[in-house]
Parts: structure tokens; sequence; C-alpha cells
């Protein structure tokens, strides 16, 4: 199939209705209220062998770190408090006992670090290859997740963390390139990224936060459903995306573009927000940029060319 | 992987705590308490190509609406009512979007019933088959779901519907029988299963209404969860298994054994529940066999051969 991920999630959006103060398809999590004050926000992902984890690259470990940590992002990018997870998965005869065992593993390395406990699932043999299906529940105080329609004319785009360097461990991994230490923490952060819940819930308490999104496409793809759920336009100056030291170092050995793979490259798992110039916040961020109100985003610095991120499919 | 499923899943039980009052892996739902008098419920299944279904034998909208099915039927088996689903597919190249349209379409049609909002997935491609993963969030008064762990020796074992009609027309499917008008009922009850919302919910506010779950793998499977999770036996009687008309003539012209395909066969989506002789029910149940405090099952009547069920792997 070759329709666009975006464009079939929004056909399948408008064949159902929500009710009253449901928030569905087109944020990181759905919204679902409850009458005790909290919102449960849900999200779900579906990884696949072959599409997001090459088995003979990654251990079982990373891939069931990773797993967890994708959906836990999401939780992350509304603000929320992860409060269960559940885990499907459809195991090829290839795979044996030894090789779940370490999946779980790694599963619940990521989970006991948020204390989220995995409450279900389902287990089911596969004709092709492995798929991993994860659920996340998780609460925030009702009406006040963070949504990527909330941009304001005049917002200041912030980014925590450094971006670039899942997209030049994976670029590692393909190469073979040698492990150096530089190397092997770029690699560490394509396989074991670190949701930011804790910084999630922190710009969820904040005065002056509006809109809030994970950066799983890169920077240049996610902005862009901010702006289009907004209906407003961004400026980004591109020397001031944050490049890791590791980063840095590798490219200038390597001569890798280090603002094309921040601005392009996925799987970051870092937060895209944006806020009143005026609020001060309580935890590191950079700011990349401006929003405006004339849609479009454009891109200004000493490299701007073709900074278009990727699409599924 | 040659392990089953139900020893794999207690194994990922005993590696992760549940916080108190939260029910996770074991029962059809985990159950997720809110502070507002009504608890969350969720289940997810994962329905892969080749093993669930097979693309040349079933119609796009009837794969959809028995993923919606399967699932609904897990929220009907605590007797909770469904709040939204999330639906999950990793979509091969061979699947158009004709068939993802027809496939949504029948995924509407189920939904519609019970008038669930889909609220939100994922999807993906896939390098292997068709891959579907549906959850769904459902809600009941706190501390009310009805467990698999609550059957008393001295309870009916009662089933809603008929049995076996579902594994008769799976049988003509893939035998290539002839479309009679009776064949045809029975392989719409297989493509085609309506969850038993309704009747959950009538189960959950009736008095003397104990274990409760639904019937996916078969009676002979299905209720040795109950006798576990409640440390009890049971005695059934296959006699009294509850045989459509379809599936009695069908039996009786091509000489299937009816009673074998009701008390193994998989895929009915009924209810299966124990309850104190002396409740009376507002809805239409077979009593099958009885509650025993003698660990095991013992089946009686007619034909008792070799009534094991089946288990998934």
């Amino acid at each position: 199939m070759n329709i666009g991920e975006f464009e079939f999630i929004e056909r399948i959006k408008a064949g159902f209705n929500l009710p009253e103060g449901m928030t569905g398809i087109g944020d990181d999590c759905a919204v679902i209220p409850q009458a005790s004050g909290l919102d449960t926000i849900v999200t779900t992902d579906l990884l696949v062998e072959g599409v997001h984890f090459l088995m003979e690259d990654a251990s079982p470990e990373d891939i069931g770190w990773k797993s967890a940590a994708v959906n836990l992002s999401d939780i992350a990018a509304m603000g929320g408090k992860p409060v269960a997870t559940f885990l499907s998965v459809a195991i090829p005869g290839s795979v044996d006992e030894s090789w779940m065992a370490r999946f779980i593993e790694g599963y619940k390395q990521l989970s006991d670090i948020f204390k989220v406990p995995l409450a279900g699932g389902d287990t089911t043999s596969s004709k092709g290859g492995l798929s991993i299906c994860v659920t996340v529940l998780g609460q925030l105080p009702s009406g006040k997740a963070k949504l990527r329609s909330s941009a304001v004319a005049g917002d200041q785009i912030c980014v925590t963390g450094f971006l670039g360097d899942s997209a030049a461990g994976l670029k590692a991994i393909l190469e073979g390139s040698e492990k150096t230490t530089d190397m092997e923490t770029l690699v560490r952060r394509h396989y074991r990224p670190l949701p930011r819940i804790a910084e999630g819930q922190m710009l969820l308490s904040s005065s002056g936060v509006h809109a809030l999104m994970d950066i799983s496409d890169g920077i240049a793809s996610d902005l862009k459903h901010i702006l289009e759920a907004s209906g407003v336009g961004a400026v980004i100056d591109t020397d001031s995306l944050p490049i890791s030291p590791e980063l840095s170092r590798v490219a200038a050995e390597k001569g890798w573009d280090a603002y094309r793979l921040a601005a392009c490259g996925g799987e970051d798992y870092e937060l895209l927000f944006t806020k009143d110039p005026a609020a001060s916040l309580p935890l590191d961020y950079t700011v990349v940029g401006k929003i405006t109100k004339i849609p479009g985003l454009i891109w200004k610095g000493s490299d701007t060319t073709d900074y278009k991120g990727f699409t599924h499919f």
C-alpha cells in the first residue's frame, strides 16, 4: 500500500464521530475524559520486524526497551503520567524462549525506571516476522492535555535534549562503523531512548507552555503537525538545533552532516513544544525558532537544503 | 517458539508487580481503578494473517468486523461497557487502498452497533503478512468486574447462545462445503460473531452471578481457566450443550459431530458464567453443568471422548 499514513488516518477519522470531550486520532494520545477529574490518555504503536527493527542488528533487550520507550514517549508528549502498559507479540517459529525472555527483560528495564506495570497483552504465533504492539494508558488532570493544536503566533519553538543522535546511531549501525566511545553513545541513543516523562509533566504544570509533542520522525516532519493543527507557520534556525558533543565529534571525523541528521533524522524521542517567550521553565531546553502567523515552515541558518523530513510507507 | 501461551504469560506476570487494586494478566481484561467510582478495563488482541484469518477466504469487511468483535467480547466477558477502540495495522505491499477501506467499513459496522468510537491507532508497512492489533477500553462500576476467579462449588455453569456454530462454519470454509442457507448461517457466525455486550452488562447487575468469561477457544479449554482461577472443579453434561438448529441439521446431513464442535470448537464468543442455582436472570442461557469442590473437569453424557479443547501455538 502506498497511501501516506496521515492521509489514511485522516480518512478513518472522518468515518468515526467521537463523543463530546474525547480527543482521538491526530495527536500523540487519545484523551478519554473520566468523571474523576483525571483524563485517561491512550497511545498504541505497532513495531514490525524489517520495518522498525532488524533482528540481526538489535539485541532482544534493545528491542524490548525501545518497544516500551516509543509508547511512553507519546505519554510524555501529552504531559501525562504512565499508568499501565499492554504488550502483544506475534512470535515467528525462529524466535525461541531465550530470545523472548531477553526481550521482556529489556521491556521491564525501561518500565521499571518509570514504575509502570505491564497489565496485560496477547501472544500469538506469526507466519511472517515478529510484530510487537504496545498500548500505554496514562493520566493527567482533566482538560489539561497538551495538544498539538495550541501553538500561538509569537511562541518560541523549543526542544529538550539533543537532536540527530538516534539517526547518527542508526547510520553507524547500518554502515558498520567502528565502535568508538562516541559511536557507542549514539548507537545507545538509537536503541535505548529515554522518554521525557518527567519533563512532559513539568511542561504540563508550567504556565505559558502551549503546543507539545514528541519527535519521532524528525523535527522537520513533526513540527508540521503542530503547524497544521494550530493553523500557524514557523521559522527554524538550523544553526540553533542542539547537537550533542558526541555527534559533533563524529560528524567532524566522518564528514556527516550533523544539522541534517538533527533536522530530518527520526527517533530522538525528545519533546518539541511552543511557549510564550516570557515563560520561564524549570527544565533544560533549547529555543530553535518561532511560531509565525503565516502558514508554512521556513528554514534559516547556514544550511537549509531540503529539510523535508520523512513519511512512513 | 513452542512454549504455550499461558505458560509464557504466567512468566511475564511473575516479573511485574501490579499496584494495589489493579488486576492484570490472567483475565479477559485488565482492571485499572479510577477515582471516579468507575474502573477502566482494557483488552488487547493481535490478529495475524495465516494464523487468525486467511485473506483468500475472508472478505476485508469480515476481517474488520471480527477484529473489533473479538476484543469487544473481552469487554462483555467482564460485564463492562465499551468506551473506545484503538486499531493498529501493519499493511503489506499486496494490500491496496480499496481493501483497507473495506476492512475499515467492516470494523465500523460492528463498532456502530455498540456505538463505540475508534479513538486512535497506528499504521505501518509490513514485510510479512497483515497484522492487526486492537485495544478496547471499557468501564464498569468500581470493584464490580466479573472475574474468572469467583466460581463457587455448587454453582451452575451456564452459557449464552449456541456453541459450535463458529467451528462448524470454519470447517465448512476449509472443506469448501456447498453454500446452503444453514451453511451460510454457520459461516456468518464464524466471520461475524456478535459480542454479548448487553448480556455481559445484565450479568454484571444480576445478583448471584459469580465467575464470567467469554468462550474464544471452546468451553472445554476456556472453562479450565475458571476452574484454575477459582480453585474448583466441574462436571459438564455434553448432552446439555446448546446446539443451534442449523448445526443440528448440518451435522446430521454431513455426519459431523455437533457435540464435539460445541465442546472443543473455538470462536463462538458466547459468555460462560457460573451462578447460584437460586439466582433468576433476565436473559436467555443454558445450564451445561455444575461447579464441584474437587478439582478437575469431568465430562458426562452420551459422548465424552477426548474433550481437551485446544491451545494456541
